[in-house]
């Protein structure tokens, strides 16, 4: 394994980091088989499909199955026997059913926190996030998401903040910690007009030496010199359903899977290697709005995320990729009546997530002109009745979900759709199920078979042999 | 292993059946490390947790950790790194969303049939049901289950018959069969007094030298000497949470685990093994009603027969454990909401299942009664309108669910109850989820990690070294 002779080679010792020496600091965590593989990963790919109940991994399957011909890269690295499958307990300190900064936190501090905490415990005392750790170490770090940059989950493996709802203060506790990719949406969290205090996080950033990259291209154009601040959107980039139906957003905003083919390109020549998170943040989103295809088809643009890591993973041998979820969402299941399959297949002629139909919506908006958005927009016919109960619903405080700003009547049209599709939904909010976890590369083995979500942070320092 | 030796010495052999010859037989299915596992198992236990979504298995998890502070055992056979994981899809030949009969079917059968059938082909041929074969192989044979005997999944392992539904006919399949193990509920099915054609099946099992157990008593002395029909109820068993708190349910009706543990007595020593379904057949059932502790309190008490069966796994060492479900069904989960973890805590207090509680209204029962009996059944005080709201719906047509002959109102009593338990449901029927599945024991390291519903028929043949 090279990294093990690289640690040999004592050049990270050389940097100052310390190193695992005994396995006695491991306590019972290891069974001597497993000793072995401590300090094998040079590199971690973690990839997260944020909020992801067990019904969207098989339902996103089936429709990448009937749609394109193939399964997901997920199921096929079960499938070709590549991956160590893990059962995830994905609890807070506070509840069993977890929100995406705790989760986080947990991954990224080792520590359970309470929910909407990132990485600070209770008594107010802080833990260190791993990529933190990463970087101090030597390591190139980063994040890349569909969601803004200072989510919830990426915000878990970089900073400590009391409330993950600071993210205006959170692109600012970014900018001195010098992590090499952070690309995702968010601009109103860095552009000074949008900004309360009217601070210009990005020229904060470029005076720190970042490359600023808004669109695709300037992505593209990024070299490995500097870092790089990503910032492809006002909030969450478009769900990926909508994406593939707008030629503008397809030549301005780079997809999951370009921006972590880029970060990879960006980051795997460094010779202590790298760690780097990416997050499928809008199946989350979509979850929390019940926008089935919203969230099928962000599912499967996350899975072409999971297949270019393996990919790289494949070749580079050096590389431990951990993809999972944070908590389920919604529970959606494809479900039994009547032409199921028939009702399912109606998600290959959508062209638009229910969030873009109900945003297209204005004050004049008939609902003969509501069908008729709804007949192009993904294929069915809803009532006329339908229709008017849909429009009302603008004029009421809230139409359920948690991203849900402008107060969109998402529930009913959930509701209405699920009719068409045989898809339903159980509820709008995180659920306390266990979560399916696939683990590639060296490290892998060190996965137990059944974890808590605080588990994977020493993982993921062993499996690179860095001192917990 | 006993069980190789046992096959080289060719005891199974002089008793003519047919053995594994050449590693050859089984195509691509084994790689080289995994042929050698081939035929070790003796005996098989087949334990099916109907109709099982991945929040159910959490839940009831998570009620057992806080009600009697211990796991599960099929979770804690992860954590204890005791079993291999599989992830299994659960089509059937004519939709995503499987039935119960297309799924022990594929099991039973080793192809995917239309939902309804039971192991016969859209073209009216028949696929030989895996115990007709284990018992042809001199092997003991049977099914426990807390549904009628005659039900989809029993009848999966044991008959062909076009259409589930005929469970009258199922019952005198079941007799030339000469199994020597089949208990469950079904007594309509069995007693002339109940059945339409007045035959008398119990009389015609007796003549069939078989013993007849109608109470727990009765299966305890049970000898195994003759085969058993046990048959301890008119249709389902009740629910362990209304049998925790009925003394007369108590005496008279075995648990699924009473049951496992008497059939692995009855079976354990015969010379050539056996194979054993189990299914907790009202999880499903709980499932139809969205009846939470009905599921909850059914899945413990599935994963006590679980821990039975390890338990002389263990000792025994011959012993294949598969443990799984046949699909998904409501995915219901624990969300997210205020409270989520104290309202959860709720289901600890109940005494009885929304079956039990919808059953005792009679047409005089008022609203304050209704009230009064959820408050001491369940815990929770509904309003007066809830009250009034479920008892208009005993004069309506339909209440939800499948098992519902008296057209109760499960589907609203199950909404109002998720408003105090925070947890929720998806729908009233099965989902297409890809499901969970731990295998234990010889043979288990023939389990893929991702595996279709029917390559489990096969891998039980192989575990047994029985060619097929």
């Amino acid at each position: 394994m090279i990294r093990r002779d690289f640690i040999k080679n004592g050049t990270l010792s050389a940097l100052g980091i310390s190193l695992v020496g005994t396995t006695e600091t491991f306590g019972q965590l290891f069974t001597p088989s497993n000793k072995d593989t401590i300090g094998t990963a040079k590199n971690i790919i973690f990839l997260v499909s944020d909020g992801m109940s067990s019904g969207t991994l098989t339902m996103a399957n089936l429709l990448s199955n009937r749609m394109y011909g193939r399964e997901s890269r997920w199921i096929s690295l079960y499938r070709e026997k590549k991956a160590v499958r893990a059962f995830m307990d994905t609890a807070s300190a506070d509840s069993m059913v977890t929100d995406s900064a705790a989760s986080s936190s947990a991954w990224g501090g080792g520590k359970r926190v309470n929910n909407g905490s990132l990485n600070v415990n209770a008594d107010g005392s802080h833990n260190t996030p791993i990529l933190q750790k990463f970087k101090n170490a030597g390591k190139k770090v980063g994040c890349v998401t569909t969601v803004p940059i200072t989510h919830a989950t990426p915000a878990g493996f970089c900073i400590c903040n009391k409330s993950r709802n600071s993210q205006a203060e959170i692109a600012l506790q970014y900018l001195p910690l010098q992590f090499d990719v952070m690309m995702g949406g968010g601009d109103k969290y860095f552009n000074p007009t949008k900004r309360s205090d009217k601070v210009d996080v990005y020229a904060k950033f470029e005076k720190a030496s970042y490359q600023i990259a808004k669109t695709k291209a300037q992505m593209l154009s990024a070299k490995n010199q500097k870092p790089i601040l990503g910032v492809f959107g006002n909030d969450a980039l478009p769900f990926t359903i909508d994406q593939l139906h707008d030629k503008n957003h397809q030549e301005l905003v780079p997809t999951l899977s370009e921006m972590t083919v880029k970060t990879i390109e960006l980051m795997k020549d460094h010779p202590n290697g790298f760690v780097l998170q990416v997050e499928g943040g809008k199946v989350d989103w979509a979850a929390h709005s019940n926008d089935t295809s919203g969230l099928l088809f962000d599912q499967i643009a996350f899975d072409q995320a999971v297949e270019k890591a393996i990919e790289f993973a494949e070749k580079d041998k050096n590389t431990l990729v951990i993809v999972t979820t944070d908590h389920g969402n919604g529970n959606p299941g494809l479900f039994g009546e009547d032409n199921s399959d028939q009702k399912f297949d109606l998600f290959q002629k959508f062209k638009h997530s229910n969030e873009w139909i109900l945003n297209e919506v204005k004050p004049n908006t008939s609902p003969a002109s509501l069908i008729e958005m709804i007949q192009h927009g993904q294929g069915y016919a809803i009532s006329n009745e339908q229709a008017k109960d849909l429009l009302s619903h603008y004029q009421k405080l809230d139409g359920g979900g948690l991203y849900n700003a402008r107060k969109l009547p998402f529930e009913l049209l959930g509701k209405i759709q699920s009719n068409y599709t045989s898809v339903y939904w159980g509820s709008m909010d995180h659920s306390a199920d266990y979560v399916e976890l696939a683990a590639y590369g060296p490290g892998s083995e060190l996965m137990e078979p059944f974890v808590r979500n605080t588990e994977l942070h020493n993982l993921m320092l062993n499996a690179t042999g860095l001192k917990v």
